[in-house]
């Protein structure tokens, strides 16, 4: 392991740690249960699941896998074969209450020693999910990354990434957006390690303040069996969404991934129900017209 | 539309409407909504849903669509480009009872007049998917799979289609089939036209009564929420196998075919539960231990 891989590996470690000592005490009532595990080619994880107040089904996931990458694997990536070493956080929250949203948060450091000499990059980006979508909130949302991304001038550019989130999180065979999106970003290199370092360590310890945020305004709405019934069905697009466009879900299936850790990302229940509409003038109907690419919710707010 | 192609899209089209007249029948209350569509490069289908007192979610899907196959989709296919023609019926049916199975059945005729000529093909097959695995039922649903094979035999071949079928309803990142497999079958042409026709309609046409023995031998049998959360779990591992690996699902999503009438088959309700294993000795436990290929289920019970 290079001294930079150990740098990420360790401080992905300690950010999955503190990211669920913080959500611990978010939910109020939930506990994370750990399950460590070992990868055959190299390297290992440690998944932790909570099922609480406020969370129903929630996933932190940290892992720091090595080995070789095979010729097909390196086409796939455009980088050639060579010994890798992948190592990353990621999140999926689904809340008990339809009010509050659904996120998702990854933050990722990939190095390769192949013929072509070495290569690394970071990558990662948190979307937000909300069943019901609130223009307000989710300009918060996208005001915090913004804010993330200008503390971080040499590396990041919040409306590209934000551009990004939309292209990636998004259905093309619903042509709708997964949630109000967010910030996307890959092989990132600039200007060099120590600031893509720092800017990737600042996405992942935003995380928690920015869903704290969300969540803060929506736990206490009221809801009913109505609310619980749209709320299956957005998860079921959540599903679609994971399971057929999601490239680090397919990858990881595809290629003999740890099964659970990687479907940590389902919903606890989804619905399907055949050519359903919303009511006209209904909420629901509200929030499908929102989940398109391209809305400018800072300027929405500004 | 060459008079072998009328003769597919006329036979698909009334098997349609048999299938779904038994259905009706089998179901005892549910009806039948049609939703007629066109497909803006040519042809078009009618998608067909029923809840009903049997079945929760249902869909008997005909299609018959033409048009220009790409160079892209040609390629995917083996083929090339050319004039393509695809006509089939295609059936997903969850039932309301855990102790009811789910199952599926496909029958298609493929044509394209391309480069190197024309080139044809039928292809198809029934799978059943029970949420219990009850071996004298799968063994009689098996005999009555090599029984329609039998009838066929300058074209059908039971075995063959019998591993055909294991191999393909497979989950690789859950290592288990998804139910107790059936007969599937591909680019078949041999030995002719007119036979390959006869066993393809042959295995529609014994769609409802090979179903109608499973349900008549499960549909009064009790359950309570212990067996209703079993189903939900397995529905969770139907949508995994449709949404991932069904190769007519993937390319229907990718090539912006009607999304509603390709996701008929996702069932009314599905959980997911992180790491869940089934109690030491339980039922359940029992269903996963046979959820495997090259179980020879007709053996088992001869």
């Amino acid at each position: 392991m290079t001294e930079r891989s150990s740098a990420c590996v360790e401080a992905f470690r300690d950010l999955q740690d503190d990211i669920c000592r913080e959500l611990e005490r978010l939910d109020g009532g939930g506990r994370f249960r750990e399950d460590a595990w070992e990868r055959p080619g190299g390297g290992g994880g440690r998944s932790r699941v909570l099922s609480g107040d406020l969370i129903e089904k929630g996933g932190v996931n940290f892992s720091a896998v090595h080995g070789t990458l095979s010729e097909a694997a390196g086409k796939s990536l455009g980088t050639g074969a060579g010994a890798f070493l992948a190592t990353g956080v990621s999140i999926v929250l689904h809340p008990h209450s339809p009010r509050v949203p659904i996120i998702h948060m990854n933050v990722r450091y990939f190095e390769l020693d192949g013929d072509a000499g070495r290569r690394w990059w970071f990558g990662g980006g948190i979307d937000l999910t909300p069943h019901y979508v609130d223009p307000g909130l989710a300009a918060r949302f996208h005001r915090g990354l913004r804010a993330v991304c200008a503390a971080h001038p040499r590396t990041a550019r919040y409306d590209a990434y934000k551009a990004q989130a939309d292209r990636y999180f998004y259905l093309p065979h619903r042509d709708e957006t997964r949630g109000v999106g967010g910030i996307f970003f890959d092989r990132l290199t600039e200007p060099d390690f120590p600031s893509a370092f720092a800017f990737t360590r600042a996405v992942g310890e935003s995380f928690v303040d920015l869903y704290a945020e969300q969540v803060a305004a929506t736990r206490h709405s009221a809801y009913g069996p109505a609310e619980e019934t749209w709320q299956r069905l957005r998860r079921g697009r959540y599903v679609e969404f994971n399971l057929v466009w999601d490239r680090g879900t397919r990858f990881g299936l595809e290629t003999d991934g740890r099964t659970e850790s990687i479907l940590m990302s389902m919903p606890p229940r989804a619905d399907w129900v055949y050519a359903h509409e919303p009511a006209a003038g209904s909420p629901e109907e509200a929030t499908s017209a929102w989940l398109r690419q391209g809305v400018d919710w800072v300027g929405l707010a500004d």
